[in-house]
């Protein structure tokens, strides 16, 4: 049954390391009504990225921060439930920056706007938000583009176990590489190599990580796809080989500001092997989307890409939620539903 | 007049900071006999890099490090004046790691061999160290395969007046760039400016250089071809925009060993700002010189490139030589006149 107002979690404050519920003001209001040419959406499904802890500090980013007062900023899918737009009927599942609330209204001071989903779905609605969503394409275009993998060689991926570098391993072992994985637990690891097929999976909280590394990499880490930054990302940059390619995606453990040097690297070594290191935002390929989709839907139905999904149930967990993309207590994409799935045409 | 012995420059130990003459051995000995296959040569010019100070530390580089009691290593030209070799005629000039000593061999121990020059050189055979050599090979490269600049792009560079940076600068205003240098004394701002046609160019020694160098860079900076490091590169790195490049050609600042710090950068502006960062050495264009060339011989021929020579006489000069690269004291390329140039045919 449907909210009979809207709950909204506005930003607060600029939180200093893992966010509280303090930082956020949670109220509610009344269903917004849509004006001419928009459409009320009730939201079904949010996103939870590492990005989303940049966008609330005030950090010049790809977008403007969160202001405070505004509601938290957050990919998701929801389901139009009334319409004054003709691009988007009732009943169409629309995907966007739907925000840490129950309802939105597509109005168009909505960045990018929301684009309606195909009508009839290969998958689950919220997968639509992990391998075939900004997910599995920033995994796609990063390694692909960025990587530029060639058959054979070593890729290393950090955050393993998570939405984008789960996703981005499979794809590296779909082009032929050896492929190893740094994750924070034993558990992620079985999973790495027993169900996604990496060739190694290290847990970084080992005593003797560094080591396990080394061995799995007997010749050396062509491409670093980083998503963390840190300890981890200087252990794999000490094991770049000649002409190495850096997918720099990430950079988490800095993200709640507690680690001031989580980003510092020595361009010395990459000066002398003439590595490659390449900022990534998977906004850049938005007129391939298309491309990216169709490839990971054919692997997908193919069963050479396999996924996971973490979902938290209840619109009132957000904060917290956000919180899980840095302590590891997930596994694949971490997902909050707000309202049950629609029924499928 | 040839000397009678051969004047060699051993190195000694592993010099810290600047080197001084004691960190060398200069010896005399025999001017070697060529054996089968080999030919004896006469060197004339000796080209000085900023290489050459790494090639003297352990760091792990491109070449192995010059052990102690090697003869220094170093580019140069020299003529052949005995061989036993048909490629190499008497009286033929080559360029190769002729080293800090009156005479070489051209036996196979040499890395890369000698290659012999053109007999009928358009420049003199100095200009085949700079513009048309390595020098310019690497200017050429740099720019226009990591840089990939588009007219209207804005492009700094680094240590302006020297021998690289002037070329790439030259290079940058005709691919159409705003080109921006930056450089340690007024006069060689003058140079850049006046004679070689940049748009602009800073003397880092002023009190409000950054100041000048944000002025100057309107539309922030698309290119950064880096030459130096430190200080420098941070006031650059401040100002790079979506999806800049930086052709990391040298960090000259950390070289002596004295400025730990000099080559360290935060990657997270570079995720946020898509930058592309690439280390690159002339070496890996090995297959293409010839198109370099050819295409900085029509330039100079056509007056679009401007070259200026720092020569000092005599091999005994060469460890003070090297430091020149570091205190700032030359303009354009530093060679060593070790003996008098040829007759041209």
């Amino acid at each position: 049954m449907a909210p009979a107002s809207n709950r909204q979690f506005l930003l607060k404050r600029r939180p200093t390391g893992l966010v509280t519920r303090d930082d956020f003001e949670c109220r509610e209001t009344a269903i917004p009504s849509p004006g001419s040419g928009e459409a009320l959406v009730r939201n079904l499904f949010l996103s939870f990225d590492p990005s989303q802890r940049i966008w609330i500090t005030d950090m010049p980013g790809y977008m403007p921060p969160v202001a405070i007062g505004e509601v938290m900023r957050a990919h998701g899918i929801g389901q139009v439930i009334l319409s004054n737009d003709p691009q988007l009927p009732v009943g169409s599942l629309v995907h966007g920056l739907i925000g840490w609330q129950d309802y939105v209204v597509s109005s168009k001071s909505v960045p990018f706007g929301f684009t309606p989903l195909p009508l009839r779905l290969p998958v689950p609605p919220e997968v639509m938000l992990s391998v075939l969503g900004m997910t599995g394409i920033t995994a796609y275009f990063g390694l692909r583009e960025i990587g530029a993998p060639k058959p054979g060689e070593t890729v290393v991926i950090s955050a393993a176990a998570g939405a984008v570098g789960s996703i981005a391993g499979q794809i590296a072992k779909i082009e032929g590489c050896r492929v190893v994985g740094l994750a924070g637990s034993d558990d992620k690891c079985t999973w790495l190599t027993q169900d996604l097929g990496f060739d190694a999976a290290i847990n970084y909280k080992a005593a003797d990580w560094k080591k396990q590394l080394r061995a799995a990499c007997p010749k050396g880490v062509d491409i670093d796809f980083e998503n963390v930054g840190g300890e981890i990302m200087q252990a794999v940059f000490s094991m770049l080989n000649l002409h190495a390619r850096v997918v720099l995606c990430g950079l988490i453990t800095g993200y709640n500001g507690d680690n001031p040097t989580a980003s510092l690297v020595d361009l010395g070594p990459i000066l002398v092997k003439r590595v490659r290191i390449e900022g990534f935002i998977v906004l850049d390929y938005a007129k391939r989307y298309l491309e990216a989709v169709t490839q990971l839907g054919q692997w997908l139905a193919a069963g050479k890409i396999k996924h996971r999904e973490t979902i938290v149930e209840g619109l009132e967990h957000a904060p917290e939620t956000l919180n899980r993309l840095f302590d590891g207590d997930k596994l694949g994409k971490l997902l909050l539903k707000i309202a049950e799935a629609p029924i499928k045409p």
